[in-house]
């Protein structure tokens, strides 16, 4: 079998049981099996437990061997002594593929990585492909079978996740989930003991479901393969990939964790870079790139115009994207033209503009993404401004009628107008990104529903923002859109 | 006049007018006179409009010196060819404080700096201090007077804000609040046409209700003055500055916007530095700092204990204080083996302390507080963990039930176990930051609620909390409460 048979295993088992159900509330066997009932679908589910008679509603097995019919998958969950039969039982049953939670093996030192190279040993000599060990499950949208649990609804979407960490990978599912993504599917790849982080990236190479690859990463085996695989993968897919364990202490700390090699990172660096994976320094960096990649075209180079809401945000604007590398270049004397009859002779009259006073608006934004000097606009502030109104002190009790009413008007008219923005960033191929200092629970109502649908969510620092755009810019640069900088 | 009795006229005016007030919703003489009529309490307030009869209810008067009564302050929203005349109304009547919220002055060229000029003079020559011009008002919570528009309900606290710019303020202010920041006074200081960001910084020096200045800076004027001023106040209450302005293209648009002349940022970081000023170096991370003042004695060195949710974050932790150099030494003795009661074989056994599947809990963060080897403790995850809890999908519905009545539970210890882990910190004396990856809307309930009420507001990503304890660290270093690192 190839990969893609292999895994398609995992993803769309016909049959699953857990080893080590529990019906005790916390512990990973309840965990885990309750996630697997509450989408059970048309498969079957078992449940091993060699002391209870019933767990979870279902009749518990004491071994995988009792079960009647034939198992697909399998979820590990007992303890690290008990793992070595279990592999056994599961090699009899004639199981494809399975995941063992369980941790305490390479990571923790000399004793565990035996057991986990026996384990590994026994499921290769039977066929079996094995996710983990210590890891936390994973999920597939599109077939709609879960094992990880402690999530929220996931939405189905083409982003997939491949994570060595599954801590990290939560925040980076619950972050993504918030930030209006979507999820192809995720793997929790643990210490990788068999099945490696370059075999998911090969699977998801050929995932139709899945057009871009998030990677939370504290070392990568096969460096030579990973360097081939990703090379042929990014000209088709991004790869965006979180390196931790940069430093020595994290390096120290990702070998008792994933009992991941951390490397050099100049090394890495340097590898990422030439295979085109765009990397990020922080978990949420992650997702705002993953955002943008969904809902921008690629920058075709590196002149940003920006559009503030007033001078302070003009200024941190041109500071965070010139940090970036990224160059504001001047306005067209046709968009010039353009602004001087819409703003007051106050304004900038320069890149960045701020309109000094004056409010920002959409008819500002759309002569910047038709002017030909630019390669994508910054727009800050000026987006759902109505949202925060009914908040602001000191509206007179007299006008109180009129802001409602006002408010409702301007999310009409911003509807319309984002839906102009957005063809028009079609049209120019021009990319677009928002800024808003509107934050947490603000974040709702018509005017962010249709951003999130579109993948534009604002970013929420100018910082994000530059940086974001400075990956999509390479990436532009490393496929030849762009020209380079 | 000193500056304390001048600025009192400012910050607590017996009676105000607005020159320029407008009907018009949208326009400054609208918005800033609205904000004083919902707060106006004893105060007489007055709007002066040479056309209209009567303005927001207010009986109109064409000129200043037709209103009856004496007039402390004077905001003028007037276009800037009637300053002048409008500014020798100000010195006729006897006005105290100008607040001059026009812009086109001084940040759009040459003509505008001799206007700029020549009002300052008229004021000068009159004893008027004048705040901008080219700015949006300001606030005293404790007054309770407010000519800046655009802000929610503001709480009473003891942060100070001067702002170079009015839109970064508002930022600031919105962020601050959801952080759960309360303000003693807030002044948005435009050009600095007269009155100075060190004159406000005298003005805080002696206001009892500031315990912490933030600013918000693009130029430094008379910057002798400025260090000399700040050394004497960072002994007695933190500064924290953001500079913008730093980059080639933002240092221009700094000039056309406050009329900044931006300097070198080698000579500025260096003097911050002498002088004990915290500089930051993104917005949110200024109100990311500020909360940590409040809410955190200064640690007593760089050595920091991690406690994570999980293995992940704890080599991203690792990374991100070894970043910003801090230390991670070794638990000691004591604390390995309280821990080793708590946690099952397979934990970290070292500091980054990583449960490795078993939960996070305060009862292993006390015996960290204590831990003689720290001088600061980030716990990371394990906040709040029930807030979440409701919306995991995969809680089999047999459990529905016992989720929820779980979750009371939890909550209340909880907040048990945060009362205790609050004291533990004054009695040690130890930092101790939160970080926690629920995001957005779900930051709510009791949990929150307390954190927040006790500055204890939790960091979303490992990097800002980081940042933030770098920065505690370097301050209490300057103050020499720690040993230098």
């Amino acid at each position: 079998m190839n990969i893609k048979e292999q895994l398609d295993y995992l993803f769309n088992p016909r049959s699953a049981a857990v080893i080590g159900a529990s019906s005790v509330f916390g512990k990973w066997g309840f965990n885990i099996l309750g996630r697997m009932l509450t989408c059970k679908g048309d498969r079957e589910i078992y449940a091993i437990n060699n002391k209870e008679s019933e767990v979870l509603g279902l009749k518990a097995y004491k071994s995988l061997l009792e079960v009647p019919g034939p198992v697909d998958l399998a979820v590990l969950t007992v303890p690290f002594q008990a793992l070595a039969q279990a592999m056994q039982d599961c090699v009899q049953k004639g199981v494809k593929v399975a995941i063992v939670i369980t941790g305490g093996l390479a990571e923790v030192g000399e004793d565990g990585e035996k057991i986990e190279r026996e384990i590994v040993a026994i499921a290769r000599r039977g066929g079996i492909r094995v996710v983990g060990p210590n890891c936390l499950g994973h999920f597939d949208t599109f077939s709609g079978f879960y094992t990880v649990p402690f999530l929220p609804q996931v939405k189905k979407g083409s982003i997939a996740l491949i994570s060595q960490s599954g801590n990290s990978s939560q925040s980076i599912l619950n972050h993504g989930l918030e930030m209006g993504l979507g999820f192809s599917k995720f793997i929790s790849s643990g210490n990788e003991g068999d099945l490696r982080f370059v075999d998911y990236l090969e699977y998801l190479e050929q995932d139709e479901k899945t057009d871009v690859i998030l990677g939370y990463v504290e070392g990568i085996r096969e460096g030579r393969r990973f360097l081939e695989v990703a090379t042929r993968i990014t000209k088709k897919k991004p790869i965006v990939i979180m390196k931790a364990g940069r430093s020595d202490i994290g390096a120290r700390a990702a070998r008792s964790h994933s009992a991941a090699l951390a490397g050099s990172n100049e090394v890495l660096d340097a590898a990422f870079k030439q295979c085109g994976v765009l990397r990020v320094d922080e978990l949420t960096e992650m997702v705002d790139v993953a955002v943008a990649l969904l809902g921008q075209p690629l920058p075709r180079g590196r002149r940003v115009g920006v559009l503030a809401m007033g001078g302070g945000m003009a200024v941190m604007a041109a500071d965070a994207l010139r940090k970036e590398g990224l160059e504001l270049p001047h306005l067209s004397a046709s968009t010039m033209d353009t602004i001087n009859t819409l703003l007051s002779q106050r304004w900038s009259r320069g890149n960045p503009v701020d309109p000094a006073g004056d409010f920002v608006s959409y008819h500002i934004l759309w002569p910047m993404i038709e002017d030909d000097n630019f390669d994508s606009v910054i727009i800050i502030g000026g987006v759902a401004m109505t949202s925060s109104f009914a908040g602001w002190a000191g509206i007179p009790p007299s006008m109180k009628y009129d802001a409602a009413r006002l408010r409702r008007g301007m999310e009409r008219a911003e509807v319309g107008n984002l839906n102009k923005t957005i063809e028009m960033m079609k049209k120019h191929r021009k990319t677009v990104i928002f800024v808003t200092m509107i934050w947490g629970a603000k974040r709702q109502g018509r005017i962010f529903r249709k951003l999130r649908q579109n993948y534009l969510e604002p970013y929420d620092t100018l910082e994000k923002a530059a940086r974001v755009l400075a990956r999509l810019v390479a990436y532009s640069e490393y496929l030849g859109v762009a020209r380079r900088g």
